[in-house]
């Protein structure tokens, strides 16, 4: 029995998913040399179709490595001589942070109760953090950041660097990239693949800042997926080393779905099923949104608090329905849903009026 | 028209790999969760089909990455405080011995020219070299590095470290495990897979030198896929970030289907079409094979001198055959014909047909 997947990801694929894979299965794409003339055209083709879907602009590259976990490393090792700086409310928010303790960064933390979500007002830069590292969506909690708030911080600091980690949010929020000077998602969430892809997003700003610490004998900026290496090989649709063909391939494909449909189009329909949902959950007796401040809740990633999570999680598989348990020790007491592209309107009612009984 | 690629990698497709491909679109492997009892099974399938192949010991882990390349960086981090030692004779075995100094490692080498392999006797590990780097097959240059002289020099050395690169040859290489402290190879070669996923062997005095490491200071192991944290999750046959599901379930089939034939069988196979083509390659008029020495050349990656080889490649491509180019500035005067398990002996015997006209 296929069952439909209401998980924060790995999730549901996307319906166009399978047809584009039979294609890439019929052309070869698993065989072709990513050194040849049809691997630099589709770098080229996925490029351009996520530039349209997310208004990126020609000041910043698009690279891919292997995951967006990668990512949290390689913009650390390379944007970052001393000191970061990073929202945390959340699992996630917390092992970006980790991960610049790891490299010997000064990691400064502003750090919220689980659930709850940060306001521009709320946040003072400290004076020598060189990257301010923001979690647009919060996939353990379901918190979200609101992209007007990251824009007027970035006005308030103009000489830091900011990165948004939208890794279970892309492509809804809509960042004015004039101002986010990086940003990166996996391909495993909202657009409907298999996990295997990162997608990192970086400016000129960042390139400086990584070949002036790349002369640096102080400090290592890694050797694997260097953002000097990365954007010299993007120059001609290169990557340093073999990367996923395949998934890039299947990426520009749904990319080229998604701005068929529009994105002004795929952002509406998330926001009116997550209002479906918020609007079913406050309405519920059993259930209810465990983000408390509305506009910090979550379009993309809905996390409800409920008695028995366990009970909900296998009642909807019976009725062929996966839904994300709660992050760690929230397995008790939450249940996650995810509201990707790939979930249409009639799916996630489907899944209300199972939830409903 | 479907062509038969004899390329380096990304190479020709493995004949179940569509099958298998099938299978997990049915099963919506795409979609499961990595923490999941599912993928824990899937991971465990994948670890002891691997285990039976290569031989590969209860005292190394077996974990996943992005590409062969990261693991080149990962082993120096985990496992190199100051000094590594690289034996170099080709593109890919340089880029290894450049990840070190880009990591600021004390980056010994020892050089031949291109088209040249390494006997044990040639060989004398530095005094403080904590790390031995090898290459067994030489992706570039084709040649290789015989298994007998890499257990021979560890002997020689049984304090040090050793790494074997074994990207574009294995499953060929019959390591001992009792000796080869880590190994590490990418899916898109021998195992007939698109590409997106490393793996990487490595063993206990491994894990013991990276957590050693990981306490100082001074040098930082990394954030991502550190060699502690994937060996703590490996415990339980998890990961610490979301993975290539999907290809690790892939990987885990197509490593059944070699294990159902039998890893002897597929050794003798492969030497057997090596045979076929080196003979052509000796008796030919316009061909010869690029490596003088008969021990040094490569079983999987075979590289022959010629004098026209845009012409050999776009008469092959006639036939509905795709033969790599020379590497890099060898583009004019080589072909590389990659020599894996999902081309057969008829495949092979066309292909030198077409060469031979």
């Amino acid at each position: 029995m296929k069952h439909t997947y209401f998980t924060p990801g790995p999730a549901e694929l996307y319906p166009t998913f399978a047809r584009h894979l039979q294609t890439a299965m019929d052309e070869q794409i698993g065989s072709i040399s990513h050194r040849s003339q049809r691997f630099r055209d589709i770098y080229k083709f996925t490029d351009e179709q996520l530039r349209t879907l997310l208004n990126i602009p020609a000041t910043h590259g698009i690279f891919f490595t292997g995951s967006a976990s990668e990512v949290w490393e390689r913009v650390l090792f390379n944007c970052v001589e001393h000191e970061s700086f990073h929202l945390v409310n959340g699992s996630f928010s917390r092992k970006f942070f980790d991960y610049a303790s790891s490299l010997h960064k000064y990691a400064h933390v502003l750090e919220k109760p689980f659930g709850e979500g940060f306001d521009v007002a709320d946040i003072e830069v400290p004076e020598y953090a060189e990257l301010v590292c923001l979690t647009h969506n919060e996939t353990s909690s379901g918190v979200q950041m609101r992209p007007a708030d990251m824009h007027k911080l970035k006005r308030k600091y103009p000489k830091k660097l900011f990165v948004v980690d939208m890794v279970s949010s892309a492509p809804h929020p809509n960042l004015d990239y004039s101002l986010i000077d990086s940003a990166f998602f996996s391909v495993q969430k909202a657009f409907g693949m298999p996990a295997g892809l990162g997608v990192w997003i970086a400016n000129q700003a960042c390139l400086a800042k990584a070949e002036r610490l790349q002369k640096y004998d102080s400090i290592t900026t890694g050797a694997h997926h260097t953002l000097p290496t990365l954007w010299k090989h993007y120059q001609t649709y290169e990557t340093p080393a073999t990367p996923n063909v395949l998934f890039i391939y299947l990426l520009g494909k749904i990319a080229e779905d998604f701005n068929r449909i529009g994105i002004d189009v795929i952002r509406k329909q998330t926001e009116e099923k997550a209002r479906m949902i918020y609007k079913f959950l406050e309405q519920s007796n059993g259930f209810h949104p465990s983000v408390g401040e509305e506009r910090h809740r979550s379009q993309t990633v809905l996390v409800a608090t409920t008695k028995h999570p366990a009970d909900v999680l296998a009642n909807a598989k019976q009725a062929g329905m996966i839904v994300g348990s709660g992050y760690g020790k929230f397995k008790d007491s939450q249940i996650r849903i995810a509201n990707f592209p790939a979930v249409s309107p009639e799916q996630v009612q489907s899944l209300l009026t199972v939830l409903g009984k």
